[in-house]
């Protein structure tokens, strides 16, 4: 077998080693030669073969077992996965989700000022934050989540039904300690993370923890609101620094004077770009020589569709600047209302010490039954499935748009995650959305993104694709394009 | 009926009407003289009768449904309840707690360092937090939990699975609404509510929405070490008011500059006094004089086990300036992590508005199987039944403090909630809770919850007695007294 693997690394100039390496074992897996069923070469021994570092080998398995090429088993076997897999979806059920205070009603609101409650049910809503709840599997849930109840009852060892580790679920940030490491080549302990209910609530905990408020912060302008509103309401004082064609303008960052630099480097918030390896070496080294610290948000970095895969910010942290940011809300649930960060190690005693004085926000009941969901491998086989809902998703709607708006849009986005923005040059937001909504379709004008949006800003609209099955999407956008272009 | 609902009310000077009023009936019902199974009469019938307001009425009623003497039904009407209600407890099974850091592990930390890994079970945990889990009906909430994930396969309207409504489950807050009205006579709607995952976060949420941090904020000294944690974290300016033997120090209060007072005034924590009528008024005075604003913890209201009823301050709130502070982890369960705030009306504007910024931290599906269980009237039941085991706790452990130690302590407490303090002259907390975890019994030196303790804070021990049964309970404090005082 270990033959089989000698690709000419180096080949390509500027693609790291382990992206080469990824790429050859995934086309050796697509093309029939390396067999689903048999183990791929341990890492030591591929390294020796190679000559390269264990590392590049480790970051080459980590991508390969992160798109569901390879499962990677207890006792350090990686096991290739057959192409087909097959796996018997839920009796398709559109689920009708009506979440009244979501995005959905705040746009509502914002443009005719209607009753919130009278916010009524469109038929093509590409609302941004669903996920594909029509895959969902509900019973293997619903089991956990019972099984959780009852290990309550039957004296479990953490306190399910109590307060539960100030931390989180000592069981579960094992987990995700190596589950970051698995997809995201990312290293730590359980004593670095911590759990909480939701991205901005960690956030905001973070400030208080690290004592972080009192910093200048960097965001990417655009970039996630959810995350401004939080540096907002607690009157922190926030610099915008640009987007370029591959990521936050790192020039302009290190000619401000940020201590904290928010940026999401898989799938840049709202914009969709990946962050180059150039400016995420970039960032590390403007983090190290300012003595700043990287909020890395890594929110739906397990759903790219395309070929190139991304390492996390905190894989390449060997200075200890990255603070980690990672949610269940894309992979699995955005109704768990679980997220966790992970410190770097340096900051472990002050945050230990300070989060003695919070208890923890996410119900140890939902923790215990993540928890059970994962450890018993439903996580991992739940994302890979659903890369491939996702991807074909993506495809029907991108292929929608380019068919029926042709040249008089532009997507924006990179194949990958559950929204795309449309820019439709010499068009208000505004307008589209007020127009798709006549037409029954909920979008969102992304202006909001911005800390100060100019004309440009308002040309783009949001479209959520993670709720909505393909004919849906399809159909939703044959209604946008005759709402928008049909006069 | 109405006849026998004749007091001399006015006789006591100094208590409130409607306390007159339900203290009669209370007797009345005690006596037999209003039979369990019948009506009590409609309020605008007795106000008539007795030539009282509405309202005077409303609040006695309310008083008597909290208390279990009378259960509120639809349409209407109060029923009395059977006064040895029967009920059947769940086969007695002692949930052993190993919440490993909680309180517990923090104290141990402090106290000798140990690795919280390794910090062990302790026979006789006196645990701040703990509720009596071995009566909970873990039946009834698994399948309130299931039916909450049913629900969300079955297309149900909020968006179980998704991040649900901004403020919280609609349902949910109009339960919320009719229960503070019920058992603490606070007019509000569901418009007034939001949810959020504990104490902690809600009050940190409110600053952010009612841009309160740069406010002057008063705590109560002693206070509740956890909000202000919050404060602190956000670098709110903090002034401390002392406590006198009936609550906060309104006159210190009146002659600092705060703008926002954090009380709580059902009883106080950590000392346990209820704030006297007198200064509930004083406070809400000086609230409008100073265009200030009160938040007002009502975090274990529910359990009182003497006989005076005590309003929430937010009954009283004709200026619309408290802010009420509600949580289900003392009355339901830590583990729900699930608490709520009602905002002033005029402040609704303004805290929607930027809520439309924040998704809500706790789980839909947490959300939507409490609103079942409230709805299904297990919470109500709940709350009556465990009022009567608590008492038998607090009975059990303050008897057998009297018994065994004597002169040598000094209880502190009132009656009500889940913990007392224990006052020990002449000894330091943090020598007597070292001996006590020798002995095999965790308990809290409280001093913490002093800001600039004094020689007298650090007499205070602290013992939670909500998860204990009478015999560990006993046999805990004949243990904790062999370690104080056997020498
Ligand atoms: C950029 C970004 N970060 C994080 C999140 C996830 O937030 P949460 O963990 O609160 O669901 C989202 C979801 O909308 C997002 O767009
Ligand atoms: C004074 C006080 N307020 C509030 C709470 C409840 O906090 P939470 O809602 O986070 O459980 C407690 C619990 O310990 C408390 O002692």
């Amino acid at each position: 077998m270990i033959e089989s693997i000698t690709p000419a690394l180096g080949k390509e100039k500027g693609t790291p080693l382990y992206t080469q390496l990824y790429r050859y074992i995934r086309e050796a897996i697509e093309a029939g030669k390396l067999p689903s069923g048999s183990k791929l070469p341990a890492i030591r021994a591929l390294s020796q073969h190679l000559g390269i570092s264990k590392n590049t080998v480790e970051a080459a398995y980590g991508q390969l077992v992160a798109e569901g090429y390879v499962e990677s088993k207890e006792r350090g076997g990686y096991l290739i996965q057959p192409l087909d897999e097959l796996w018997n979806p839920l009796p398709v059920q559109y689920v009708e989700m009506n979440n009244k205070c979501g995005e959905a009603s705040e746009v509502m609101n914002s443009i005719n000022r209607k009753d919130r409650r009278e916010s009524s049910f469109l038929p093509y809503e590409f609302r941004y934050g669903d996920i594909a709840f029509d895959r969902f599997p509900y019973d293997i849930w619903k089991s956990c989540l019972t099984q959780s109840v009852n290990d309550a009852a039957a004296a479990a060892p953490y306190g399910i039904l109590g307060y539960g580790d100030r931390l989180g679920h000592l069981g579960l940030r094992e987990e995700l300690c190596d589950y970051v490491y698995q997809s995201r080549g990312a290293v730590c302990s359980p004593d670095q993370i911590f759990i909480g209910a939701g991205t901005q609530y960690t956030v905001s905990l973070l400030l208080q923890t690290l004592g972080l408020r009192q910093a200048e912060f960097a965001m990417e302008e655009p970039g996630y609101n959810g995350v401004r509103s939080v540096l907002a309401g607690l009157d922190c004082r926030i610099t915008s620094i640009p987007i370029e064609a591959d990521g936050i303008h790192v020039t302009a960052l290190e000619q401000s004077t940020a201590k904290v630099a928010y940026v999401t480097p898989s799938h840049q918030f709202p914009l969709g770009m990946v962050m180059s390896i150039e400016k995420r070496q970039r960032l590390l080294k403007w983090a190290s020589a300012s003595d700043a610290l990287i909020l890395e948000d890594d929110y739906d970095s397990e759903f790219r569709y395309g070929s190139r895969p991304v390492p996390s910010l905190k894989a390449l942290d060997y200075d200890d600047r990255v603070i980690y940011l990672g949610t269940l809300s894309k992979s699995f649930l955005p109704g768990a209302r679980l997220s966790y960060v992970i410190v770097p190690r340096r900051l472990v005693p002050v945050m230990t010490e300070r989060m003695a004085n919070y208890s923890c926000s996410v119900s140890p009941m939902i923790q215990q039954a993540v928890w059970l969901f994962i450890k018993q491998g439903h996580y991992g086989r739940h994302i890979r499935r659903m890369r491939r809902v996702y991807q074909a998703r993506y495809r029907a709607l991108t292929d929608a748009v380019s068919s029926t708006m042709g040249e008089r849009v532009r997507i924006v986005g990179d194949s990958s995650g559950m929204h795309i923005l449309l820019r439709v040059p010499g068009r208000d937001a505004m307008e589209l959305v007020a127009l798709a909504e006549q037409a029954g379709c909920l979008v969102y004008p992304a202006a909001k993104h911005w800390s100060n949006p100019d004309a440009e800003a308002r040309e783009f609209v949001m479209l959520g694709f993670g709720g909505m099955q393909e004919d849906m999407l399809r159909e939703g956008v044959r209604k946008l394009s005759m709402a928008w272009f049909a006069r």
